[in-house]
Order: C-alpha cells, then sequence, then structure tokens
C-alpha cells in the first residue's frame, strides 16, 4: 500500500517572499547596470544565482561599489540605514513586506504618541532590528524573561512571524508584572499568511505519523514550524532540499505531512514530495520481487 | 494585655466620596429651595439627614417635584438620563467622581474612533450604567464567564473601583479568546484610592487576628474589602456601625486590624475604634477585678 503525502495548504513562499522576488526581477529587467540587493533577498541559493544571471547581486555594505539601485529585502532594514543609503544618492527600491512596513510604521506612531514600545520578537532578527529603529528611545525587544517597564503608557507590537500563543503568553506577563499602567495598546502586527501556515501545519501534524518541514536551517519561520511539530509529538525531519530524504525517515508511517517555510521556493518542495513518492514506487518494487 | 488596633490607612470615605459630599453641602448653603440630589448622595443616613436639614432631599425621579437645582452623585447617572433633565429646564450640578467621569469620556471616545467597548465590572452598579450609557453599540459589560468580541479593534475598561487582579485576569480571557484581533486598547481607569485601601487592607490583614470592616452592607466596595480579607484567611467581620460590635469577635485575638469602605465617615470609623477599645478596657477590669 502507498503511503498518503499531506501538503499543507500554504506551504513556502508567503506574500512578502513572493513579492520581493517579483520586484527584484522586475527591477533587474528593466535596469542595466548598477543593481544590488541590500543582503540575500532571501534565505535560498538557487532564486539569489537567478538574480545574479540578470547582473543583480547581493552586497553587505553599500559604500563598497557603485550601486546606482538598492533593493531592500523583505525583512526591512534599520531607519538609519534608509536613510544613510538615501543620503549616498542611491535609488532606494523598497521591498519591505508590507506587514513589516505596518509594523514599522506602528512602531513609529507608539513612539511619537508617548507610548514605550515593546516589541516581541527574537532582537537578533533583522527583521526586528528594523522595526526597533522606529519604535523610540524607551523601546524594548522581549522575548520571554525580562520586560523592563519605564512608561505608564505601553505600545505592544510584533515580529510579524511570531505565534499568536507567544503573544498571549507575553501580553499577559506584562499585565501581570505592570501594576500601574494608565494604558496599554496592542496592535496585532502578525502576518496572516504566517499564522494560516502555524494553523494548516498544526492540523496536519495531528494526523501523520511522519513530517517534512523544508526551508532552510538559519530560517527562523521554518524552524518554528519543526518545533511546532515536534511538541505535537510527532516524528519530524527539518530538511532543505529533497537530497536529505532518505527512507529511514518514513519506517511504519502511513502518513506523511509535507510542509514548508516562507523562503523554500514551490520547486523544492516538489522535488521532495517527488522524492519520497519514488522511494514508495521502488519499496513497492522491492516488495514485489 | 490590651490589643493593638491596626487602622488601614486610607479607610473611609474616597476622593470622589468627600468631594460629592462637599459639593452638596456648598449648593445647600448657597440655594434656598429646589435642591434635590438624584439618588442618595452616599450610602450613608446619617450625611443625608444632614443635608435634609440644610433642605436638600434624594430623589428617585426628576419629573415629580418643583426641581430647580439637581446634584448628580458621584456614581454618575447614564448619558440619556443627563440630557432628559437638562431638557427640562433644571440646573444640573454634577458631582460625579472624576475617576468615573474618566471612565465616562473614553467610553465615549473608544465607541467614536471604532472599538468595540468592553467594560470590566458588575453591570448592576449604577457607575457601570453609566459609564455603559456612552460606550456604544456594541459595547458590553464583562465580569468573568461570557466575554462577547463582535469587532477586531477592542477597547477595555474597568469600573473604578474593580480590583487591578480581576482586570488582569479578564484581559487575559480576552486576549485568550480572541486570535484574530486588529488591536487591542485597554486604559486603566480605576480609582488609585480604591486600589490603595485594596493594597493596604490586604497588607494589614496578613498581620492581625481579626479584622473589622466597616461600611454599607450594600456598599460594593465594602463587601470586596471583606471578601479580600476573608480570602486571606483572616477573621473577618463587615459591619454598618459600632453597635455591631462584640466581645465574642475578639476572643484570643492580640492584633485587631480595621478597615472601611468608601462609604464610612469619618465619625462611623472613630466610634468601631472607641467601641474596641471600650470593651478591652472593661475586659481588663474583669481581670483586674
Amino acid at each position: 500500500m502507498l503511503k498518503e503525502i499531506v501538503l499543507v495548504e500554504g506551504a513556502g513562499f508567503c506574500f512578502g517572499v513572493k513579492r520581493a522576488i517579483d520586484i527584484a526581477f522586475d527591477v533587474a529587467r528593466k535596469h542595466k547596470d548598477g543593481v544590488f540587493t541590500f543582503g540575500p533577498i532571501i534565505h535560498n541559493p538557487q532564486v539569489i544565482e537567478k538574480l545574479k544571471d540578470l547582473g543583480v547581486h547581493p552586497i553587505e555594505d553599500f559604500h563598497e561599489k557603485n550601486i546606482k539601485t538598492l533593493i531592500i529585502r523583505a525583512h526591512g532594514i534599520p531607519k538609519e540605514k534608509f536613510e544613510e543609503i538615501k543620503q549616498f544618492g542611491i535609488e532606494v527600491i523598497d521591498a519591505t513586506c508590507p506587514f513589516v512596513k505596518k509594523a514599522q510604521n506602528l512602531a513609529a506612531k507608539l513612539a511619537s504618541e508617548g507610548y514605550q514600545v515593546l516589541i516581541i520578537g527574537d532582537r537578533e532578527h533583522p527583521e526586528v532590528k528594523g522595526i526597533f529603529s522606529y519604535a523610540g528611545e524607551n523601546a524594548f525587544v522581549v522575548s520571554s524573561d525580562e520586560i523592563p517597564i519605564l512608561n505608564k503608557k505601553i505600545g505592544i507590537i510584533q515580529q510579524t512571524t511570531q505565534p499568536i500563543s507567544k503573544v498571549k503568553e507575553i501580553v499577559n506577563k506584562i499585565i501581570k508584572s505592570h501594576n500601574e499602567f494608565e494604558e496599554i495598546r496592542i496592535f496585532n502586527t502578525l502576518c496572516n499568511f504566517t499564522s494560516r501556515r502555524l494553523e494548516a501545519t498544526q492540523k496536519v501534524a495531528k494526523e501523520v505519523d511522519v513530517m517534512i518541514v523544508v526551508g532552510g536551517k538559519n530560517s527562523a519561520n521554518t524552524t518554528q514550524l519543526a518545533n511546532l511539530c515536534k511538541a505535537l509529538g510527532v516524528k519530524t525531519y527539518h530538511i532543505e532540499d529533497a537530497q536529505e530524504i532518505d527512507r529511514d525517515m518514513f519506517e511504519y508511517a502511513k502518513k506523511i505531512g509535507v510542509t514548508a517555510g516562507a523562503s523554500a521556493p514551490q520547486w523544492i518542495i516538489d522535488e521532495v514530495i517527488d522524492k519520497i513518492k519514488s522511494l514508495q514506487i521502488k519499496e513497492e518494487q522491492g516488495h514485489a520481487e
């Protein structure tokens, strides 16, 4: 009997990543030279190679080269960097994800209205560094433990890919630790696509025997998907491509789930599914022999 | 050995009640006739009798008598009633507590800005009925169980005398039950005096053997004080005046705490303390005999 493979709806590229890649290819076609992306446009080597073929290279420092046009990737960048680039006379093409832009704008709005801004997220993540730069003097990034309260008016926003459960947990802690607040204002800056992918992955993980999570090992949202599956008690493999698929992964499994992070292109997901199917066919043939 | 008596700081009349009584006596002195209070100005018969001596009577229906001036008590009244009274050509003296006024104003502000307003409190309390009238179409009063969410923008305010612990509990429930919120905005409309009195009462209750809680049996904030003390495991008596003090209450007690709700005047608190002291003196004399 063939094993059943269930692909999670919304697995792979999210809206913001798709949009940033489209913008990059569009700019590449229109400009002959001097186009760069500020950091890799996406954590995916194949996409970056394709852009290089069109003359678009990722750079880490915009002072170095003769840059005419610089594309800002989906994560966004800190305010100061943005302004510095503009002062350099470089044309900026902003491919910051609209969800991230919303979080940056709300951070700025809250700071200008006198709120202490708390950002729920990972302080090392580039997206959070960008949002933080808009959040004013008293801003803090909070992940779990320490929540410094300096102001009676607290504004709370989130890294777009945080799970809602985490947001609830931390908001609850803030309210608990903060007796004398005047106002607590929580804006939901979570990305719908991320939360839907998490929910859909959770649903599939509950009904399968093995979960295959596709995406960069350094991709935070992919790691989050893998951790979610593990927490649900299902056997979980976080892989970057079809090469890593191995027959032993599916021993005794009747139903296999596949999900993928926001930086996994469709062709890699397709290859993974084809590989699983091919293993089974070989297995069936083996039995038939 | 004499028993030690500890009086809770801030016991008795709160700022809003003191202010309303001052306003009522002031109006009584300035106006010769036609002055009424809309409902009893305070849940305390002695104060009401004194005002009656000055010609100021409480009424329940402003249509009935030849009313020239009507004093609104600290709890406030619903918006519609306020407007109706004004249309009657009656002079309105608004002694609504500034903390309650703030909650009414924030309810109106949130409603006008498109938030669904949730009021944490007791829906039968006159203060809450007043605040509710300003809170727009989708408003709800929530106490514990049912929290109806109709809108993606939620504004939360509180009856001024709710304990902060209750607010935290309910905000937590709202966040937990409400996945797809756009914004949750919590204004702290708690009365400082009430929360300080609760805190101070809690502190004393933890170090005494018996707590005497003075205030009207129908006073919500006094009942809250009594419940707090009981919850802390201390022997607690909720009394309205010194008459109810009884020697049996203090058997084996070395340290006695006294607190009082917002409608308990200072003279009643003094009488209670004098009564406890006199019992002890009698007891000492008894021992000496």
